[in-house]
């Protein structure tokens, strides 16, 4: 008989913000299985050690490639692609051996998450649960306390991997906007929100809702550094109350 | 000395969706104030039932009008603020008295929450945490197990309260959306999604991670009947893995 195949969203960061159904999906798990680059256990890990049962099997799956290569270079998608299919094959494996499966992922699984590439090539083979987790994005509001949208504001997610042509024009076209993945992109996005108007509304968010968070005015950062899983948030909701 | 104002998001409505911390706000809480509408407890005051400390002090708010006067009429926008005023006075009078409030938010408090209307009128004033939740379309597509965005994908999330052209114009230039608000405005959604193609995808989630939760493709959904939280998903991350 099937094991379970469990996506566990771990949310932004800070191990308080696990559901209880996380907790309890980990209690329940067999295996743990997650996404991380060689040499660096993840946040997903960190975010749940405490929850992790004595003498677990754990099934680290390290990217062969991350920031190495252009993601849009042919070597890159046919790296990647193999190594989700090397995945799908390794957690398929335990779970048509019967053991239950916790997949970590930060954040939401569904929502930008590592996790779907193995949902969409064993979801349909075995029982599989995706549980939600807060996003990092909510994190990073909540953190800052600025209300990000509220009545009929339209909130737009944006990565910062965009072109800049396209980062502009979609923020000039927002009530509120949440630009992911800023890395290398910063002066990129400076420059966008600038183009839009927005800059001097926009907030920087560095590990939001971790112990060694940071947040300012995007205005107020005087450098470009920032790691790739920074966010920079443009509230929509300015004004009314 | 000011006692401590905690917004506390509850998730989408499945009760183990509360994240630990929420669960120790409601623990170390000496008020707990929900908004309902009048004669009703209100999803989030039934997610935490559990967690209520016997002898906790309750303070229900309750709106005074929800879908009796339209929403651009001058009288809804007089009585909606008289009601936020009276709303952060009797909250305010708990936190000045010393005592710890928690105020329970469907979902994610900063995201379209009615929190946010204390927020910006007491966390200046007092000892102030919010403590983010997982968002209601987070427990959508988690439900419904479909990837949302991946990679390059924007998301654009639209309230369905929004004008028809504006959903159409809208829809026709994103890779994924999330029509939040849905109710009423089913039949102006369905012709939104038409007219930009994007019907045949779309997702149709009702009480999303509730007992009596339910899905279906909108095209398979036969009448217009929708609850005001209903949601409509249209996932962007296609014929990709």
């Amino acid at each position: 008989m099937s094991g379970r195949l469990t996506a566990v969203g771990t949310g932004p960061g800070d191990p308080e913000l696990l559901t209880l159904k996380a907790v309890r999906a980990l209690a329940e798990a067999d295996v743990v299985a997650h996404f991380a680059k060689r040499g660096n256990d993840g946040n997903a890990r960190r975010i749940v050690a405490a929850h992790l049962k004595p003498g677990v099997i754990e099934l680290p799956l390290l990217y062969p490639v991350t920031t190495e290569i252009d993601k849009d270079h042919a070597d890159y998608g046919a790296a990647i692609t193999g190594f989700y299919e090397e995945s799908a094959v390794a957690v398929g494996a335990h779970l048509a051996a019967g053991r239950n499966v916790a997949v970590l992922s930060e954040g939401d699984p569904l929502f930008y998450g590592s996790y779907m590439h193995l949902h969409v090539r064993l979801a349909h083979l075995h029982p599989t649960e995706v549980i939600p987790g807060v996003t990092a994005m909510s994190g990073c509001w909540s953190q800052v306390g600025v209300p990000i949208v509220q009545g009929d504001d339209v909130l737009t997610v944006l990565p910062g991997t965009l072109p800049e042509a396209e980062l502009m024009r979609r923020l000039n076209d927002v009530d509120a906007a949440v630009i992911m993945k800023v890395g290398r992109n910063l002066p990129k996005i400076r420059r966008a929100l600038e183009a839009s108007g927005k800059f001097a509304r926009a907030i920087y968010v560095e590990r939001g809702t971790m112990a060694n968070r940071t947040d300012m005015r995007l205005a107020d950062k005087l450098d470009d550094i920032a790691p790739y899983f920074s966010i920079v948030l443009v509230p929509g909701w300015e004004g009314r109350a």
